[in-house]
């Protein structure tokens, strides 16, 4: 924390800033500068609280300087997280790119094992599909619950396939964590600490997604939350962010995945497909976001967006995963990545 | 929900959009202009998901027309809601005022009775004070829990005064709904719909603050999540959205105060506390609040705010308070409100 | 300007970042903390370019502390500036509140005298009208022109109301400041330094309206760049920034105003037309205006505003701008402030 | 233009609408769904100014239907707009990418020199330097005017590359047009409309940078108003918006590429390094840009940033031009396109 003084500021006003830094546990350095005086607060008490030296006389400004947040941070852990998958070669954070698929919800068996078939066919290793879905509406379809995650556990039997799905409150959390193999907590509750320290007590990985408003600050700060209770494999994902644009639904913050790298081990992934809000960006941007140096995507396809019970008009068809797919794998190298190859099709078995 | 074709499409174009519009149950109406073709959709199932309209040979644009929310509207119910308490004569959304005051944080019984005595001696009828607090940082104060439900309760037996404070998770909120008058749904859970329809089947009020980034269609969304749950005692606060302006921790809108107004029934508080972060502009933009209309404010006030756990640069001090109110009793008839006397104080007993 | 460096920075580094410091001429005051260190900058040279120290090995990162602005600044002048205009009793940032009101451009000379009658009988001292209109779009109305001045000018010769017009560029602003008696410099011209500095050399006042995107430190900087060329006669006139939201036009920052307050002597106004764009919000949001302690409104007033060739949603009927000046009048007492006495009417001669 | 009424509207409130609607020179095309009406809007006579439609009775809200721009759309031109230069292969738009570097500003013929022998060298074909800075502070370097124009012109006869370079008024319009190749309008002069209409006299290509804070429609109306003065040698450029994220200095927005493409013939180019304001940032978004689709990139690069008089710290050094360009050839093939070889060295001259 640093207090900039006024340029009329009286040493008296100093001095008054300086005893007070002093009185809470502190220890005040002050600059004497050629137009104002500033004074640097250090000590080991953690974050000060601006309390009244924002408001004492003579004081223009509170300047905050360290970062709360510790367990998230490069300073703590130099080398980069990499979540590993046990009985699968899958993993998080490390050469090979994390590219999840699937459906924006699970809607029937049929529908969720059509959309595995070819999320699987395409040479992805993660799918993914919601059991619990936060709308908008409460007039909307909320989801099918425990049997939409039964569904998911089926797929990843049946296809090798690791699941992500997201949970919403405490009790969603308890059947995720015992179906599914990552949960997820999506940008409605990035700061939903409740549910945030209930995942950072979950033995599953957890991804989660920056909220609509959420500063690089406060995303690393949510994921502290889950860290700080002993879970230490976060996945970050950025989503899209709220702006004044209105040509997408959400801005895409591309830029916040260097910005992470740089202050934290932690992996991200990028969701064009909400992040956008229309197919026709969510290939260019896929791209986009392996070129930027993202550890994977998490993108949305369905079998029949016409049809889907939500969010068909951001969900690729088939056919184009294998697409985007193809341009993934020629992107790859030139950051350092590579695509595990596409598997043997799992032959006469789709359902 | 309104379809803009493009100035090329063709009619064959024009006429598959109407005839998708139609095997989905709606009606289409094709609209032709001297450039471009519109097809407005009309029918009773609900919102049309844009699904692949969006994404049609032809199509330019969609458009969403109808709103999806019903009971927050005026046009279900014309007249304001009033929503009153038993054994009080306390009232929100009629004609009087209603000034909720008190700390962020109820941080011991003697803070919390201090700061008590000064807002029941200024005239306030409701005592705000958190016991459980959404704090960005883990390791910093999380709030009494019960002990500090407690300690309001005996705040409303002693002075008479109503007590709202804020539920972060299922497990607190039964807790509020027991102690508590008004169970508080912070900005941040503005979107937790699991605690929004928990917060729908309780007994008690619900004050539903704005979230940082939220619309107002999906603020409006999320107090009709609380109603579709059978409670229809919803209040709306206004706390502050998120913007890149660096002046204040958030910017204050109180243009949605004027627009709630025309759409909704639903009584709209400010809270120029966590509105501004800035304990100087917490008066200035009380006044602008009740200026242009809000049926009350919602603002932190601490005996010893230098020593507060949480928020203390916004905090006022108790005779900022009285200042408040005397200039809040001025403005009130310029729009048609008033506030209620000022109490005989409580005398002798302030502990 | 403040270095952070990391946790991690050897001694090494912050001595190699000191060496820097003083090599480009300031001076380094290396803070150690528990844990990091922190190095502070002051030196006479001005603002430090970030340059290179950004991105030094063991730099976390760059915080700007002194403001760059000076003449604006309440540390050089700490009394308010009051604007006078000769032979009139109008003054801008002292007691009396200054209200300007007239239509958003001036479209005939039948149409510009209704409203200056209305507008001179409300009690308003000021008359505003665009004569040069900045246009979204090529193909609509323009303005008037010169020719539009000099309506204006009529205007002032008969009801004694000093006009304040649109300059968009150097050859409008001449003539702008041969015929009105403030020269305003549009939102979307904030930054347009050319015209500006052509401003700073006029020997009127000139009224600066706020950009869609500027924080505050590049409001003062824009009037700076006028102050710096010689004029201390600046006007700030808040009226709205892009944010997210959809229910206005743009959001009214009325936190702006004591934001300003606090660190310039300069007069600061608010537009309530332009910031919200609807009529039923002007007269909310010009109480609150009032109420949060503007020095005066710029408001749009139309005799017939359904044929106004431009922004005639969010104009005034003459009726309401008296019904606006009524509950100025009532709330001005509160904050200290007073409106002139409405003038005696000027009889028979209404064009 | 689609105004929808109120559910509770009146059969004759409709009525009066489309009466209105009508004497305005439009046709009313009125649309009964089962909660509410909807009346569509068409004519001829351009966009409907919102008048009083907005607030007559029964009316709930106008939605805005066609785009006002005309010579911007891909309905006007489907195929895209492919600028050449004589005595050049280089061109924008085509199937080859524009690569455009530079130092921030020109400030003495040594320093620009050696930048450009790197450029040339990197294989880009476009010079970027400014002569005339717009600064925020005034008393900051405002760049060398003709002198920097006369460096740039001489860079052009030895390299063979084409200058870019900003014009910030009518005068420095003038110069640069007979100087540069490109003119360049700044961000802060997107709606300088004077500006533009001069720029659209102009016989050489303008590349438009969107403003910090304008929506697609805005971006496109600027656009507009330079062909519509007959100049259609446009190009577009994204260079980061304001939001409330403070990791960047401002957001690229990277999903307007494919927003225009889809409705806009006009190429559009990316600009990484004000886009981040960071250097270690521009790499990963140049790599992005290029993925996503833009035609080509606009990029700083200093071979002294830690002195150079304007934004060092997001200036490339040579080798990381080099690095960039060698990504930017492999990035290339995955979406259609190529870059120009490497041209052989100037040997001996490189002043």
């Amino acid at each position: 924390m640093l207090v900039v003084m006024q340029a009329h500021a009286t040493e008296e006003q100093v001095r008054a800033v300086c005893k007070k830094i002093e009185s809470l546990g502190y220890r005040a350095h002050p600059m004497p500068g050629e137009q104002r005086t500033a004074v640097g607060i250090t000590g080991n008490a953690g974050v000060v609280e601006p309390g009244t030296l924002d408001e004492m006389p003579g004081v223009a400004e509170l300047i905050r300087v360290s970062k709360p947040y510790k367990l998230v941070s490069r300073d703590v852990k130099p080398d980069n997280t990499v979540i590993t998958f046990p009985g699968s070669d899958a993993t998080i954070g490390g050469k090979n790119l994390a590219i999840m698929a699937g459906p924006c919800g699970v809607e029937t068996r049929e529908q969720a094992f059509a959309a595995a078939e070819r999320v699987h066919r395409a040479g992805a290793q993660f799918f993914r599909g919601g059991a619990y879905k936060p709308r908008t509406s409460p007039y909307t379809f909320q989801g099918l619950g425990e049997e939409g995650l039964k569904i998911l556990a089926d797929i990843r039997s049946l296809f090798g396939l690791r699941i992500i799905t997201e949970a919403i409150d405490n009790e969603s959390l308890e059947l995720v964590e015992a179906y599914a193999d990552i949960i997820q907590i999506g940008a409605r509750n990035m700061q939903n600490y409740s549910l945030l320290k209930r995942a950072g007590r979950a033995r599953k990985p957890v991804m989660l997604k920056r909220g609509l408003s959420a500063t690089l600050d406060e995303f690393l700060m949510a994921a502290e939350y889950i860290m700080s209770e002993g879970n230490y494999n976060v996945i970050l994902c950025e989503r899209g962010i709220r702006t004044f644009t209105d040509h997408t639904r959400n801005t895409l913050d591309l830029s916040i995945v260097p910005a992470v790298q740089k202050r934290s081990h932690l992996p991200i992934l990028v969701d064009p497909s909400h992040g956008t809000g229309k197919r026709h960006k969510v290939i260019p941007l896929s791209r986009a976001a392996i070129a930027v140096g993202a550890d994977g995507l998490l993108v949305e396809v369905h079998c029949d967006p016409d049809h889907a019970l939500s969010d068909g008009a951001q969900s690729l068809y088939p056919d184009q995963l294998d697409e985007l797919m193809a341009q993934v794998r020629q992107i790859a190298p030139v950051v350092g990545r590579s695509v595990v190859e596409a598997p043997a099709p799992i032959s006469a078995i789709t359902q």
